[in-house]
């Protein structure tokens, strides 16, 4: 683990005195937006950001089609560890079909994760998480492959903590995405992740809706079948949505650079860069995996959600760097209403 | 010309009476909110499916989220005649080039560009067209690309009315968008057109915002300039958002399938055939160009904006077709607020 660095107190004085100002105001106690963010600067940073934004008269007020914010989402709204969920998934799958792949009994990637050994299957040689990957999302039609993944997703546990997959997403980051929304804000997915993956519950775990995530696709087909159109997932990579992949994603899909970012790895560097690099007000913010007792402590060392370069220029980049520990007050969304 | 298959009165009289005792509920004369629309039935049955699937309670009712329309651009949005607008841009941006290549003045399909033969310079081998779009839409970073359109829409006007192009867009349809839209739909482009050709006055032409733009793309890279990020467009085509392009491009940019949608040519056929084949309410429309005298009357023959196969199947498959001359009192929109 190395410490981020942070920014000198003195310089960011003014500042949290504004934010008290405006807690003051606003009167914390009944609307504090996010409850689950301590007292500390980038909870002062976000809001004085968004009051300044939508504040008409500011000189850095923005029209409400400009307030689009991006969110990776493994490590960035959800957990990312031991593995990427979707590697559950698609484990999970293959062992689904197993039965009528005997072959796979001795061909990797597929019989080391028939022999549960996930990480040496995914990331055991370069090729097999693609491998695994179009093994499992093409072959299908679309809807078939939603539909798996609404079915899967409704009962997959993580593997140590045997919560739901979805109660592994992060409460402050929940309550970021509404405050946002609140304030005019259209919040959009950009992830490394499979976009149809994503899409069968982003709008109920995240509210954000499915023309609203961005993601990494397969190549598709329009076929008809029994007399009726359906659209095909091949077993063909079309386009992987991770680094200088991400901005690309944006100016195709969103077509109008968004003002702030939110990521948690080197895979979301030129996506920070791109958003923070523009004109007028920007803010971008990393997520910093700091607390290994509520979650996971990881940074430089770690395959999954490796964050080194953007840890490294997020100073000289003003970009924001949470460390949870110190600054999110609860982790994880609890279905049942109650503190983690 | 071919007549299209018109349904038989008696078959929809029932939704007349009720359209007619809706209009009378409403009190058609303060909201009309098609008023460029004829009291014919292709409004009769737009209106009867916005209020039925509006209608709590309705057994057709659809939530917010659901209300999803497309709408092909050239042909069913702005006239297309008598060659598509974007081919005037190309041909803009061909002569404005062309000091930089002087061997434009021998080499097909330029020459007979800057010859002023635009119907030969495109369509007169199958390549050309695809050589002449990458020659203008790529090389130069998106952000040229969109100032570029941006100056040349500004000013540029029909060849044949001497109107800016931008007021040869059909009055009818944009109420029918504003329409849509105060009743909670969201509205997409969907067009063979150029995607970043139309974002630059999607907005303000039309009300529908960047994100909501599916349109035919280049590749692009992402690169460093002086320090400075670019997404640089190459001279590649990325995707032709054409026939069975579009519902595989609906299916990637917004991942739930629309209930209505609006073409009119034989390229938005699966666009249609996909929509109206979802479950639940769907409205297909096909806009027929029956109009010489006001815009321009072509179907099955016509390079531009073919009519033949989709206008066959309309009946057939529920779909419904507009006739300018007989369902729109006017035709384009009008910036001075005049009768057309």
């Amino acid at each position: 683990m190395t410490s981020p660095v942070r920014v000198p107190v003195q310089a960011v004085l003014p500042l949290m005195a504004a934010a008290i100002l405006l807690v003051s105001t606003l009167g914390w106690a009944q609307s504090d937006p996010l409850p689950s963010w301590n007292e500390t600067l980038p909870k002062f940073q976000l809001i004085d950001f968004v009051v300044t934004v939508t504040s008409e008269g500011s000189p850095e007020y923005l029209a409400v089609e400009q307030r689009i914010a991006v969110f990776d989402n493994d490590g960035t709204l959800w957990a990312e560890q031991p593995l990427y969920f979707q590697v559950y998934f698609i484990a999970d799958r293959i062992r689904a079909l197993a039965s009528l792949h005997p072959q796979w009994q001795r061909q990797e990637p597929f019989a080391s994760v028939l022999r549960g050994e996930l990480h040496q299957a995914f990331f055991g040689e370069a090729d097999h998480f693609r491998k695994l990957l179009l093994a499992t999302h093409g072959g299908m039609s679309e809807a078939e492959f939603q539909q798996q993944v609404s079915d899967w997703i409704a009962t997959a546990r993580h593997p140590q903590s045997g919560k739901l997959l979805t109660e592994m997403v992060y409460r402050p980051m929940v309550e970021l995405l509404d405050y946002l929304r609140a304030n005019g804000f259209k919040t959009f997915i950009v992830s490394g992740g499979g976009l149809q993956f994503m899409r069968p519950w982003s709008e109920q775990v995240y509210g954000i809706p499915p023309e609203q995530v961005i993601g990494t696709t397969v190549k598709t087909s329009y076929e008809q079948r029994q007399g009726r159109p359906v659209i095909r997932r091949q077993q063909q990579l079309d386009f992987f949505n991770d680094k200088a992949g991400k901005p690309l994603a944006i100016n195709h899909h969103i077509g109008r650079r968004p003002v702030m970012a939110f990521g948690n790895s080197d895979g979301d560097f030129q996506m920070l860069e791109w958003v923070t690099s523009g004109q007028g007000p920007r803010l971008g913010l990393l997520v910093h995996h700091t607390d290994g007792k509520r979650e996971y402590a990881y940074d430089r060392d770690s395959e999954i959600g490796r964050l080194s370069q953007a840890l490294d220029e997020a100073a000289k980049r003003n970009w924001q760097v949470v460390d949870i520990k110190e600054d999110w007050n609860r982790v994880f969304v609890d279905p049942r209403g109650q503190e983690q």
